[in-house]
């Protein structure tokens, strides 16, 4: 994402790896409406986007409650979204620029995971991860990926299998994509592989990003990665959750007060314009699913890496 | 399948549910390709076009021993193949009548099976099943699909959640289409849902077929099958295989020798025509994998349910 000085330029998700259009947002509603229809996704990304809808609004003198409003149902389950919105409706005076901090902050928060994630990685290592927690999704380098950015950078020698996640293939998409630009060793799975690539020994760790983070250390993140998370401990793998401290929810006690949001059918069942199933079959499409805290080896945040119990953990450093 | 007296007609299975077309087998090697490239699959399926694909041969005057390398070279995991051509070239004369007692016995088998698997189920179940191993996989009537056929019919309530089965989509395309045919209530999921669904108590029992089950019940079934299994196990969850006898290889000590087929890149990253992944990247793709014995809560076959120690199990029934 880049902001011109009069629009939040948006590369379109959807598009990628085919296409490389960028989408332009000028108003509050356009952002909304991107965040929506995914245009741009993952939760530091949205967070920072909305920021900058915020900035919008406030440049055109629109109602800043109303904007807030709008940008926070664009989509439920990622906290950063609303985290952003209230941090700009606090600001309040030179909106572009606390939008343009937000931004910074993230980009220095995944430069700081990645630092923290780098040393929990053997030097010679291969990583499971789901979705895209890279540069895509966050302010720019990434969270999961920015850990994986962050140990290559080291010296370490680490290899990534990547889920392709569907519905929305972010791994083959978008994963694939960054880590091959950025010359990284990156093998592409579908998401019902994993299982027997853990069995055979495949991986040293996974390592994924988060859409929330409740008080106790439960996570929401990408559908799937609960099962990765159970594969994980069924195999004696460490499983690590990079995320910035927006992402937590001290407001949230635990994963069953995550609202997961559903989405349609019709992101399930066409693909490309080719539909993949009957008409008129049932089809259920949570975007989301929690990973409770007990599966989750350590979360890795710009100010360090916690560890169980995440209550206290997270009590101390927020 | 069909066998209309002069050549085996296969309803092909890649195009489904789009379109419906028969294919048309003349000659056994006509039958390998039609094996290797998927128009038909699902191991009792192949086991029984193989069959009529020996009778092509014999009829032809074509040379068995060589048909007989040829079909059982198509596809290498599911065990039934070499099973129904070794019996073909053991039977030798009247190849068309034997082929057809093949087909017959695996509809019977498929009965059985469902009648033995049906009580298993409660009066009213959710159950969860992995890529086709229904009608289409089979001679008729399913393994998977049968035991949910045999218990709606003997009066119980069952709803059925079906995988997609990425990369081919079997669940999406065909489970879904064969359920929806017979007014069966399902619900279409992508594999990485299911862990959220076991997560949220859904379901009551999974059901799933075979592609070769190891002397000591290690089972060889379609890509995800694994990762459904240990999702299973760790919310106490009846995990069930139903398959026919000819699915057993006694010469296979444990999962270990069973033959993993790796299937063609292609098919991870192209779907419809369209790419969803950038040039160039690696992609893994292994067809199948192994759930061992110790997370099958039982195998069920046409003569009874077996359970553990399946050792003693499967040397008593063969």
């Amino acid at each position: 994402m880049r902001w011109d000085g009069e629009a939040l330029q948006l590369l379109d998700q959807r598009l990628l790896p085919l296409e490389e259009v960028w989408v332009p947002c000028r108003t509050a509603s356009d952002v909304a409406e991107a965040i929506r229809t995914m245009v741009v996704r993952g939760a530091p990304a949205i967070g920072v986007s909305a920021a900058f809808g915020m900035a919008l609004a406030a440049r055109a003198g629109a109602d800043l409650a109303r904007a807030a409003d709008e940008l926070k149902r664009s989509r439920p389950t990622a906290v950063n979204l609303a985290w952003a919105v209230d941090r700009m409706l606090a600001a309040r005076d030179d909106l572009v620029r606390e939008a343009e901090r937000i931004l910074e902050e993230d980009v220095a928060a995944n430069r700081a995971i990645g630092r923290h994630g780098a040393a929990l990685l053997g030097g010679s290592s291969t990583v499971l991860t789901h979705c895209n927690a890279g540069a895509l999704a966050t302010g720019g380098y990434g969270t999961a990926l920015g850990v994986i950015r962050a140990a290559i950078e080291s010296g370490k020698h680490v290899a990534v299998f990547a889920d392709e996640t569907r519905p929305y293939l972010q791994g083959a998409r978008l994963t694939a994509w960054e880590l091959q630009r950025d010359n990284i060793d990156v093998t592409l799975i579908t998401d019902n592989m994993s299982g027997h690539f853990f069995q055979q020994g495949k991986f040293d760790a996974v390592v994924v990003g988060a859409d929330r983070i409740a008080a106790n250390g439960d996570t929401a993140n990408k559908i799937g990665t609960y099962t990765v998370a159970v594969l994980a401990q069924a195999h004696g793998v460490p499983f690590y959750v990079a995320a910035p401290l927006s992402t937590i929810d001290p407001n949230c006690p635990s994963g069953a007060e995550i609202p997961i949001e559903e989405r349609s059918a019709a992101e399930v069942v066409e693909m490309f314009g080719s539909r993949v199933a009957p008409e008129g079959i049932n089809v259920r499409h949570p975007a989301f699913d929690v990973t409770p805290a007990r599966l989750i080896t350590a979360i890795i945040t710009e100010r360090g890496v916690l560890r169980a119990p995440y209550g206290d953990a997270l009590r101390g450093i927020a």
